[in-house]
């Protein structure tokens, strides 16, 4: 059932299924607000070489160029932004001195990659983004309070249960360092890679990294622990390793998941195998799956940047996290997992008699929508039949016929009841259309 | 006191700024969605081929190609839309199996042209599109409908009045071939600079393209007429001139100027001297301009195409208009016209009176928050002083104190009173930042 984009890569909704994107899109919105965060939105270009400063993710970028450039002209060279954080980096930055720090932000926008579409992966998605970004300093609370915002956020949409686990960069660096594991980029790149490719193929990795097979086997042992409290502390130091790092990441780590599971009961679990791949996280690192449909892997992570910018005096600090709104979305509707109740945003389709007498039906709408209920005219003054169905068709659950006195009929019910345009109203669950998940 | 954007043509907005972009954007899509419009978005970009199917703006197309393309892709030359009406023709051949016709339709987007940035025009902008599209056939009523929709959303935004005027390529033209015009194009091209260079240069340009002096004046003594009623007819009819396309167009223009008057008086003015550039429109065109801020053009236009798009089989007719919703933002932020009650969502900030007791804060924020009222807990726990401080900064009206009964403080008023965090809320005007115009 999933949709055939006509641009591979480029996915487009129909009307009906951009009724659950917006209620995804408001919903998320609304919660980042409720938690006092601020939205955002920057431009949807980036000179390349600020693109560029993150070299990994070069060959996913599209370039812009203008199709009857002149010489006169000297732009910068510009590409599409390919995530919100660099772009984040670049605002906070240039408006610094008229921001309020902490600056607590939200960001719902699309990115663009170049990359060879699959499964779940697009060229062109919209991320939600929520970031809280420091002057200088960013205290270590931030590191509970971010994940628990999209703990809030994710649990009101209408998709499946999402569990978000968190680990900690300083406890894997410590512990590698301690054992001796020598290319801790490459240890980090080769454990991130446990859900996909096995213990196994794992340690034949960090093996040909340099590692020993000893080393490899306490590097897989410290990624099988998990946990909600103090506990995954004992465990890892029961691997016999020490190293102040270590146990400044232990400490962090156990603070934000006693903390999150003391306001949130299940809220938030350490996961040691959690990696991150990209190399600018400096503390905790978050990662999220949704239950049963954990092949479409994180749909949620991010992580602490002890330097998201720097403007060469003051260095600004951050933590944050990242939904793939567009890969949820792809499943949610693919499958699909949720409908809306209706297919148009209209409660009331107003009957028309007779095309000379149409303005009476468009009196009937004004004086309806005034009133906050959503209304449209019949298109053509066919017989009732033909217009009831028109409303039919698209799920309007009213139909309002002008006369003396007007009407106005239920057509799922086939209820009808004399009513006036001045104080008739809808209940309120038929006001709007409601996105509800499918059993 | 205008925004110097770091990057020229490519506004972006602080967020207190943003709050009244996003008030703007909600109340549009509120408007749509009450008279029953469905929202869509379609991706950013489309193959090259079609945008220039549109040759007159070729130039200010922005081409995309991939950093770092292999020889193994084939991908058509993509490029990103300059409006969001090409698009929607792509849209609605694309999925007329699926749409149901006549397809009411609102899009809300970014557009980008790559033409030299100047005052009011940028290179990235959000335009808001309302739309009805037939198949084969559509309805001359919605050529009223669609601009009363405009007048509805305009007059419901914070920022000056917006008059709506309407005219018809057929009484032009008609007009034209009339007396005699040969080149109708020419003459409308001509007749669309009177408002920027006076009616003498546009005797001059008419003539140069090969109309006599008589006919020149003609054409300008038919721009010169507006009125709201029956009565433009008569005079254009006095000026002499008859052909059958001339009656079509006037009874078109006059059904309309009547018809929303009578619904909505004062909404929509006749306006004989516009012509709109773009050359497929082809019966009603629509601008619109804003009082005391002509200097910025229209700043929402729109007409009637009999064929937005064809399949081969069969023909989409459409009717619809744009804002261009940056444009105007641009004008209310940069003098300003407009500013939120405060700077960010927060209506309550809870204070933390020691960073042990952080965890007694989160508690009194989860209550709030879910009661609906948007709340941060203080990011440091400071000298109260210090705490108020950040909240005044901000604009956040309410500090909440726990204790022994907790207390809130209203830092306006210095009003301070006890409070649960189970039943206390705020006046509803409070809960989120209201946009409201500086006179």
């Amino acid at each position: 059932m999933a949709r055939h984009f006509s641009l591979s890569g480029f996915p487009e909704w129909l009307p009906e299924q951009r009724l659950v994107e917006q209620h995804v899109l408001e919903t998320l919105q609304r919660t980042f607000e409720m938690h006092g965060f601020s939205g955002i939105e920057t431009r949807a270009v980036e000179p390349v070489s600020q693109l560029l400063s993150k070299g990994e993710t070069s060959k996913e970028i599209y370039l812009l160029s203008r199709l009857q450039a002149d010489q006169a002209t000297d732009d910068a060279e510009l590409g599409l932004h390919f995530d919100l954080t660099v772009p984040l980096a670049r605002y906070v930055v240039e408006n610094a001195g008229r921001l309020m720090f902490p600056f607590k932000r939200y960001q719902i926008q699309k990115v663009w990659r170049g990359e060879r579409p699959q499964d779940g992966r697009f060229r062109e998605f919209v991320q939600a983004d929520v970031d809280v970004v420091g002057q200088d300093t960013l205290s270590q609370h931030h590191d509970m309070e971010l994940p628990l915002v999209m703990v809030d956020a994710l649990s009101t949409l209408p998709i499946p249960r999402v569990i978000v686990r968190a680990s900690n960069r300083k406890v894997a660096q410590g512990f590698y360092e301690a054992i001796g594991i020598t290319d801790i980029e490459g240890a980090l790149r080769a454990i991130d890679k446990l859900d996909k490719i096995g213990e196994k193929a794992v340690a034949e990795l960090l093996v040909a990294d340099g590692a020993t097979g000893e080393q490899a086997a306490l590097a897989l042992a410290l990624a099988g622990i998990t946990g909600t409290d103090a506990s995954i502390a004992d465990r890892v130091l029961a691997l016999g390793a020490r190293s102040e790092l270590l146990e400044t990441g232990l400490d962090e780590l156990v603070t934000l998941v006693e903390g999150a599971n003391e306001l949130m009961p299940g809220s938030i679990v350490a996961d040691l195998k959690i990696a991150r791949g990209l190399d600018y996280y400096t503390g905790t690192v978050y990662e999220s799956t949704m239950v049963g449909h954990e092949d479409l892997g994180s749909v949620c992570s991010g992580g602490r940047y002890d330097s998201l910018a720097t403007d060469g005096k003051k260095t600004y600090p951050g933590v944050g996290l990242s939904i793939g709104v567009s890969r949820v979305l792809a499943r949610v509707l693919g499958q699909p997992l949720v409908e809306p109740s209706r297919k148009v945003p209209t409660a009331v389709l107003v009957a028309v008699l007779d095309e000379d007498k149409r303005r009476v039906s468009d009196r009937v709408a004004m004086a309806l929508r005034e009133r906050g209920i959503p209304t449209e005219v019949s298109p053509s003054a066919a017989k009732f039949g033909k217009q009831i169905r028109y409303a039919d068709r698209r799920g309007i659950p009213y139909v309002w016929f002008p006369g003396e006195p007007d009407s106005v009929k239920d057509i799922r019910s086939g209820d009808q009841v004399d009513a006036d345009p001045a104080t008739w109203a809808p209940p309120s669950e038929d006001l709007s259309p409601s996105i509800r998940m499918l059993s």
